[in-house]
């Protein structure tokens, strides 16, 4: 039997070709979907945290490739490769640090120049690539998530960070996948979520999607997961990565280092869960993962509001590095691994 | 020389005898002064966090005996003092965890009851009393401030959590009395502020307190600090408290335990700083520190936007423990100690 989780789903084809988006920055007061028909529009929503989550990021550049690239069926094939690459460049430029943009760039690149023909047949090959990343992705979730089942037993307390779930993905998440299949199994869990400051993707993304799932969750500020930790209220922590370096090294949303180390000191297993995509077998560790650093409009407004005076400076990292010592496992589509990650990653 | 170190002044007597406060609720966004001429509304103002801090809800608890038995000046002694134990009960009902509360609070009604006569005499003694209190505490940060001056030699970069600063007390703070001292002495100081959700009492008070008085500061949301240490960009960490057990451990506000693990880790000296009045002798240790939980609406809404689904829930801890072990040394007004404090404070 296979058992179904209901989850929401972040992105699609709109009816015009484009790519349908769920904005994620209305959430959770507004379900919010838009249209976007050009790469420059998806690179626009990526940039700005309309579209957010390592996995969906690539899952949408790849879309954005074929929205953009639809004018230019009838155009001879240097003249669409050239229009290819230039949007791939700019899609590629919206955020650094997640490796699955870059891979899905490079792997929509790679089929586009292996295909024969014009503009029309290369459209149509993009076309079935971006949804078999799409699908892929899907099906990835669902691996992660039943790789990572026995993580979640019947009564399990789960903490995680930021938003590794169904809104970050294709499918049913990362971090949470094995959440959501745990309670599709009828097991009682209860999620601890970080509220993830300062986009607040915990409490505005993850806790708005186990809600819909009817998963039971609290929310938490970031600095109270110590005390939390500390009161023996965690049994396990699970978060997403954003790229994960040969050594295990994994760079995640900013607050993922300090809650490693928490549950290192406090006796809990922490697991990072991440499509294999999300490997860079070309990074020795993680000293070498760019580090997005955001606008520190960020930290100091909120909703337009001043949180803080106009005059002082922030410092409003995106990520920060987690060193693999603190890691029990990754729980990939492969299954429950242990670095060092040197295979290649599938085509 | 005495170096002055100017700072803001969040509590004055209002011209008609009340309690004269800046709502901190407003900051940074407007200065809102208001004049609060009950012991319910000074009360209420602690209960809000209009008021806050360990040294200053104990300073304007004391004012609110002043202001709330202005009209009992006429009334005969047992009367006097029977209202006067009902305000200090309800006073001291509002917060439970600093000690500061309690100890203002007990002064108060001792002398009180230690002094002969009717409503005048009692109310003009209490009256002397509290100016002593708020004088005091002035005098104790000034102190605090050279013990702890040598923490911030030219150079320093320091981080702290939450606002322990001249909006926390009645005079130039207690974390952040060593800065303005060595501010005001001419060494260049910077400061990173972790904004300290819920409430954001870094982002909106010390930030602004220190912009005021041209102190260069750095905000950056709580999980971030460990990214900071991690780098070497911090000398020292300096917190507040809002109550000390006679082993060391204390509490302060959530998020200084996961601080001071991630200071000890990192190899950065962590330092308390707190009138010794914020000490508890009669607590052994940290355990017994009874932990205020407030209101969900902290986390789940932000300036009135809900930044969670409403049918979430969300743990709202306002305080956590720090065990002594992490802590380098505790800046009092008697200079720099270390535990056991087993020593009566002094009345």
């Amino acid at each position: 039997m296979t058992v179904r989780a209901t989850t929401v789903q972040p992105i699609a084809w709109s009816p015009a070709g484009g790519v349908r988006i769920l904005d994620q920055r209305a959430l959770p007061e507004a379900c919010v979907e838009r249209d976007l028909e050009t790469a420059e529009a998806v690179a626009e929503a990526i940039r700005t945290l309309q579209v957010r989550g390592a996995p969906l990021i690539g899952i949408a550049a790849a879309m954005g490739l074929v929205a953009g690239t639809r004018e230019l069926r009838a155009a001879p094939r240097d003249r669409f490769l050239d229009r290819l690459e230039a949007q791939a460049r700019l899609l590629a430029a919206t955020r650094p640090t997640a490796i699955n943009l870059r891979w899905a760039l490079d792997r929509m690149l790679g089929v586009a120049r292996a295909t024969p023909g014009d503009g029309g047949a290369l459209w149509e090959r993009l076309r079935a690539e971006a949804t078999a990343i799409w699908e892929e992705d899907r099906a990835m979730c669902r691996r992660i998530g039943e790789a990572g089942l026995a993580l979640v037993p019947d009564g399990a307390r789960v903490l995680t960070h930021c938003n590794a779930g169904a809104l970050a993905t294709g499918g049913i998440g990362t971090a949470l996948a094995p959440v959501y299949l745990a309670h599709a199994a009828g097991r009682r869990v209860h999620v601890f979520v970080d509220e993830t400051r300062p986009v607040l993707q915990g409490a505005r993304m993850t806790a708005w999607e186990l809600a819909q799932a009817g998963v039971p969750c609290t929310v938490l500020a970031d600095a109270a997961a110590a005390a939390l930790l500390r009161q023996g209220r965690v049994d396990v922590v699970i978060v997403g990565a954003d790229r994960i370096a040969a050594n295990g090294d994994f760079a995640n949303k900013i607050g993922t280092y300090p809650l490693a180390l928490l549950a290192h000191h406090h006796g809990v297993p922490f697991y990072c869960a991440a499509p294999s995509s999300s490997i860079d077998p070309d990074l020795p560790d993680g000293a070498g993962i760019p580090i997005e650093e955001r606008p520190a409009d960020e930290v100091k407004t909120f909703a337009g509001r001043p949180v803080a005076p106009a005059a002082v400076a922030a410092w409003n990292p995106a990520f920060d590095v987690t060193p693999a010592r603190y890691v029990r496992g990754y729980v990939t589509e492969r299954g429950l691994e242990r670095p060092p990650f040197g295979a290649a990653r599938q085509p």
